[in-house]
């Protein structure tokens, strides 16, 4: 099936990258896993006769959208316990709950469920941190999913009980494992500044260089973070990071919400991605990021979800609309974040952060055929005034109908391809029935 | 099919009041339209032999949503003019769209494209602000949707081309023309209180207590609009509203935004309603509702989602979980506003607010059966730890299989009963022709 060709006619294509908005009635050509083409549908028979033809007259073609953090097994714990305090929140619930229950076939099962639900989602590609990230990567490969999973170098804080791969040399066993995959790919993943030394940085810091790796990190999440931080060493922990080498175009800083204008400054200048997780950042009470005013400043800025714990779930249709109407509450602005600049976050700045910008991100010839079609042709997406504006502030993620990751179809008419749905449902009701509430 | 009795059997029943939480494995028993009991699926054979059985193994069973706060025709404009400054929305594009298109037909095909999508997300009672409210009766009572029109019986600012129905006696003609209609009713509907003089305040505090009618007004929507009527009355515009007798239990106060603390203890203390609508208030930049704190002052909040135009769709789900995650940033605090606080929002306060308390809003016995059914069985609601936490932090209106409203079923299985969804879409995409971008 890769090598043929397939032919995608929509109502729209949406390719992102150039910047043209929404082509009425155009098709993309797809081989060997990759684009080979985007062009009006009425030239297509001419140009290229031959191929499997699929219509999608009421959708949008776009690109699959790129979740830029996450903890996918945490789905497990979706609805555990809401409307908590955070440290009340990690300390009694999510972190006993974790000692008790994370194993490796936890977060297998966890991440299964995970991997579903944003299959289904339009989400083609996610940026994971946690435990056993051997287990998530070898779902993500089963079920057809992109992802890049956090290698767990450094024990932090939080270790479980210390696995082998919880160290330098089992984080590298890991990478070594799935650096020639072609969907699945590592970053080091140490989970937040607090538990880093000058030396650990350091260390991160040439291990980054050395492999070209990503470090996927959360900073600056919390006020009262950063003001012990600042007790303790004097200065922010991104300025501290960056006095070590840690702040350039391989930092993927999550959250980012209490910056300074230094921070930002710094960030904007380093070439550092910034993941937005609008919807946690509320739940958590974590306060309002600053997105408008980082995107001015030029720094990229991608995308997440989050883990289900804290959101509770996996919809990057939600996290765009919420971080576009949030961004002019905070700015005061109704201008401020307009829906095309929440599509780029959650497509191409996503592919940017991950270092994937030359293989996803956009519907553009030579990128992989990671494409989802999103229906619009119901009742509650009329009329059709600004199909842009139709995706971000009037479009629910149950409306993505079909997902091609390199080409390859995981999503039917909403029906998976890849996944057993129903030794999924089985797999989480046997977890919720050991978690207690 | 009125008469008779119909059994419908949940996962789970929420019946809101009394704040039982979720009853896992009960039914909900319907006769001539109303509810007879609410009681365990396994007592049912033995109470209730004899009735049609409708059996919802993966559903929540819950009271119809109540919309608060709309534009129904506006639905029309969905898309027209997003990511504008509100000034230049309202006058570059809004209101000469208004002034060219809107028409008695026109807002029979919008309030029909919003009552399908408003059947269809669960929403069974609506309470609607625009130009002819006949109209948009006209149809709800066609579909089957109970609402409450708002009578145009002062001419505000933006009078189109004066009808005879925007006088008093016009309004008065519509009010008694629904009077005794068993969904539709009447509000007096103001536009807010900048267009009204003392001597009109008082005529319309008059005919709301002589009519029993609800007031239902835009107040305080933004920070300008209530410093300039500061600068020319000395008041703000609910306090002088309360001189002239307008802040009772039956005002309804949409946005309350720019509320000082005299003006909060005012809504609470003289029993008055407010409508929150999140979506609409960031989208507009219009600032954050400090919905928590009216809520602990113990004002009766209920939930709109405002009209398509600046939201952009009649999602009560979303704005159930907007208000939730808004408010714990507002208070920086993740306690604020649980789940359970924005169901009651979106229900039995919605009923409260309209003076509908005794007729719906909650699943109890001699209350009429407007009821919805909400599939929980999906791969993205699992696990089950807490339905509560599910329904407003995970779970999208598409969700919702079924709806029944006074006991009549409107959507069976996402199915349309009641409306002809092919020419809906028509019409819309008629008008969408007409109505340049």
């Amino acid at each position: 099936m890769d090598g043929q060709r397939q032919i995608l006619h929509g109502r729209w294509v949406l390719p992102m990258v150039p910047d043209t908005g929404a082509l009425p009635d155009h098709a993309v050509i797809v081989e060997g896993g990759r684009i080979r083409d985007v062009l009006p549908s009425l030239q297509v028979s001419q140009r290229y006769p031959d191929g499997t033809v699929e219509q999608l007259h009421a959708h949008v073609l776009m690109p699959g959208l790129v979740n830029c953090h996450t903890h996918a097994a945490m789905s497990l714990f979706r609805g555990l316990a809401d409307d908590l305090a955070l440290q009340k929140w990690l300390e009694q619930r999510i972190w006993p709950a974790e000692q008790r229950h994370v194993s490796e076939r936890f977060v297998a099962d966890g991440a299964r469920l995970a991997c579903a639900e944003m299959l289904r989602n339009g989400i083609t590609c996610f940026n994971d941190m946690y435990y056993y990230p051997d287990a998530t990567a070898t779902v993500a490969a089963e079920v057809g999913l992109r992802c890049r999973v956090g290698l767990r170098v450094l024990p932090g804080q939080r270790a479980l009980h210390l696995e082998p791969e919880d160290s330098l040399e089992g984080g590298l066993r890991i990478h070594d494992r799935w650096r020639r995959h072609p969907l699945v790919g590592t970053t080091l993943a140490p989970h937040s500044p607090r538990s880093l030394s000058g030396a650990l940085m350091r260390t991160l810091g040439r291990l980054s260089r050395d492999y070209d790796l990503r470090l996927h990190m959360h900073v600056h999440e919390t006020g009262e973070e950063v003001a012990d931080y600042m007790g303790l060493h004097g200065v922010s922990p991104l300025q501290r990071m960056h006095r070590q080498g840690l702040v350039g175009p391989r930092l993927i800083a999550v959250h980012a919400i209490h910056l300074e204008l230094a921070d930002r400054r710094l960030l904007a200048e380093a070439g550092a991605h910034v993941v937005h997780c609008p919807r946690s950042n509320l739940k958590l009470g974590n306060g309002l990021a600053a997105v408008a005013e980082l995107l001015r400043l030029g720094v990229n800025v991608a995308l997440g979800t989050d883990g289900a714990a804290s959101n509770n779930n996996l919809d990057l249709f939600g996290e765009m609309r919420m971080a576009a109407l949030l961004a002019k509450a905070v700015g005061n602005d109704p201008t401020a974040l307009p829906a095309s600049a929440a599509l780029r976050m959650a497509t191409i700045n996503g592919a940017r952060a991950l270092g994937l910008a030359d293989d996803i991100g956009s519907l553009e010839a030579g990128k992989w055929a990671d494409i989802i079609a999103v229906d619009v042709g119901g009742i509650a997406a009329h009329p059709h005034f600004d199909i842009v504006s139709q995706l971000v502030y009037a479009t629910g993620a149950n409306q993505v109908t079909d997902v091609w990751i390199a080409g390859r179809r995981l999503l039917e008419k909403r029906q998976f391809l890849t996944v057993d749905q129903q030794a999924v449902a089985a797999a989480v009701d046997n977890w919720q029935t050991r978690v207690p509430t």
